[in-house]
């Protein structure tokens, strides 16, 4: 099989067999960074570009170390050194990246629907690397290959997902590939962080969080985002631990070998107790671990490499 | 024929055959990156060290790719991040940089004259990414490139520039460069943007935009530093784009097959019109990707590199 | 010998012979600092993050072109990029990383003792790079590797610590350092700026500058951190110049041939004239030197390397 997108966009634009190609070209890759030496010189002479319109310490090393593991040459634009600060377009910007030849640009970018907007402008591969609150393509990756790994499957698990659902973009990822994959998904979270419809994309939204967890396999937890919401949440914050936190006592409503997941960071005693965070059912730095393998096979693909081995 | 300068610092001490040197090696240069495999180990082992007083994202990523490309190892320095907050001199930070045995300084600084203080102090070589108001050599040089690939020569061209004269390094580095390959060199400018005795360079002054461009064979637009003029300038800006922008309808004034320029960013509307910017004659984008050949070219001729092939 | 440490948190916890085996190790790598070619195959694949939670341009360049040299793949984080402002705990930002799986972690916090406090918790290699008030034993290392190639020994050497000796992580590893391997260490500064009960560290304690370097082979001169004491500071600056800077006058009292050293970057009219900064004596220079070689050589061999040749 040869992968045919030139771009990852989204989950959206991915069929089961796309995921799973990737997935196993992620199991394949995973091994190489337990190795002595961890580079093989697949993409020796490619030039990767991280232009990151948002900080984001955690996805841009994460590509980075993809990239460089790969033997690529990765080069990090941030928004603060960014000539957008002068008044350039987004589509001037990416120009002017794309004459420089780089074979692949990882964005990620504040509008959701800028990486398909440039995708149209560009010749170069696009990785969405999180635009906005629509989609982070490689984080849904790196769920589904950590539950993958330890669940054997995807398909037929009932998967809880759990916060604020109307601003994650990595909800909205997970959403399209879970269903994609055939597993049972489930929503909670306050009222305010839920929006209307999201049913037509497959999922099931509850409002009492117990009830959505109860025997599920999976259930992520999604960051709430204290940087975004202000000071003034913070009397709220001891409120929204208590009725959509993750701890011992709910957990247990979960199937018992349930795996507990969060995309990072985490807000320790708000999205999850220290003791869930760090007990044995987390697969929270799995998921991490993963994500390098994941971002491999994905810079990997989107250049017409082929299944390895 | 060997390149008999140690450092880049300005047009203004390269000779007619240093300047064809340097483009018909960036012309060598240039196929390698639509390459497949963008890298040759020319300079494998070399430390070349990008230190940026003002941000640049465009000039700084250039220089950074242009020396991955021939397998140097790069390292970015920026002056937030730079010892100079600490209070230290420019002369102890550049000798403490050149303590750590760097074969090339790539230098972007605030102050004119600031690489040519530099490169008396130090031992390594010097490439001036742009000083001050004072010259911006690997833009002409890449401008130059540009030209010449498009006309065929540089001699007996007629090239109008645009704007802001006073505080561009980019016409500056233009104006040595360009009459000393033997085009005629007119400029146009508002009077308050127009450095008295500039004709002594070489240039023709005019106050009339559309006289500098009446049969000129290139039209090259200069930036308005809008993030240097504050907000106040906006209400005038419409009357700067009415004088002194590039549209459809004065471009006509130019020779039929006139090259439009601009060093970029471009503040589209004002400078130049989106239809000029995206039109057939723009070679804006040919201006970028020329800047990697160019600047592979600097790295390779400071350090003793010889013509390629 | 093989080396026996996994981490390098500070001097303390290195032996004499440990300390004598890092400045032999670095002497070997040294030599490649002013080769043609600037780069060994020693760390090929291996990774190397550069975690920053305090600025630091030469002590993280330095790294960055030692990890380079070797071959290695190295990535900066920085504070301010990382996900520690989204209210991370600083074990979480590690074991993140750690899932990212990196061969070494390079560290610069403000908290002393977080380096220790990582070292207990992740698998990979830590180096620290500074850590609050505490160590920062590449600096150590550096000074020590100096001051043995001009002295041909350390053993039995008088050197002279000067300034601010409370805030300074340098001076409580060169104490460690120095005293281990049999130099006598004499430390002066204002009363305000002396910890009490430091010469149980095996140092003697001077208020009057004149009487720690009579004699002194060594004259060490501290930072007063400017950026830190704020400008209220500045009316005292000309008397701490004046009591506890190094002129040509009092280094008179030093031995004929004494070192006069600094970690940099240099208050210059401070600390030290710049006529003694400049002068014969200061080999502030060849500390920067020495910490490309210093940093070779702790990556090597807290990697399990083995004496070179």
């Amino acid at each position: 099989m040869t992968f045919r997108h030139k771009n990852i966009l989204g989950i959206e634009q991915l069929s089961k067999e796309d995921i799973g190609f990737i997935l196993d070209t992620a199991d394949s890759f995973k091994e190489i960074n337990s190795r002595e030496i961890k580079k093989v010189p697949t993409l020796r002479g490619k030039t990767i570009i991280n232009l990151f319109f948002e900080a984001s310490t955690r996805t841009r090393t994460s590509f980075e170390i993809a990239g460089k593991r790969l033997s690529a040459d990765t080069i990090n634009i941030t928004a603060s050194s960014s000539s957008v600060v002068k008044g350039e377009t987004l589509e001037d910007t990416a120009k002017n990246i794309e004459a420089m030849r780089p074979d692949i640009i990882v964005m990620r970018h504040g509008a959701s629907g800028a990486c398909h907007y440039l995708a149209q402008r560009v010749d170069c591969s696009i990785i969405n690397a999180g635009d906005g609150a629509h989609e982070h393509p490689s984080q849904a990756l790196l769920d589904m290959l950590t539950i993958r790994q330890h669940k054997g499957r995807i398909e037929g698990l009932k998967v809880a997902i759990i916060g604020d659902i109307t601003h994650s973009r990595v909800v909205r990822s997970n959403l399209y590939g879970l269903t994609r994959m055939g597993a049972e998904v489930r929503l909670a979270g306050p009222g305010t962080m839920m929006p209307p419809g999201i049913e037509r994309l497959g999922a099931t939204v509850y409002h009492d969080m117990n009830q959505a967890i109860a025997g599920a396999d999976v259930v992520m937890m999604l960051r709430i985002q204290l940087e975004r919401q202000g000071k003034t949440l913070l009397p709220t914050l001891r409120e929204y631990a208590r009725f959509y936190g993750l701890n011992t006592e709910n957990l247990k409503l979960a199937a018992k070998d349930a795996l507990v997941m969060h995309p990072g960071p985490v807000n320790r005693g708000v999205e999850l107790s220290s003791y869930v965070a760090d007990g044995a059912q987390s697969v929270i730095l799995d998921q991490v671990e993963n994500g390098v393998a994941i971002r491999m096979a994905l810079l990997y693909l989107v250049l017409g490499g082929e299944q390895p081995r």
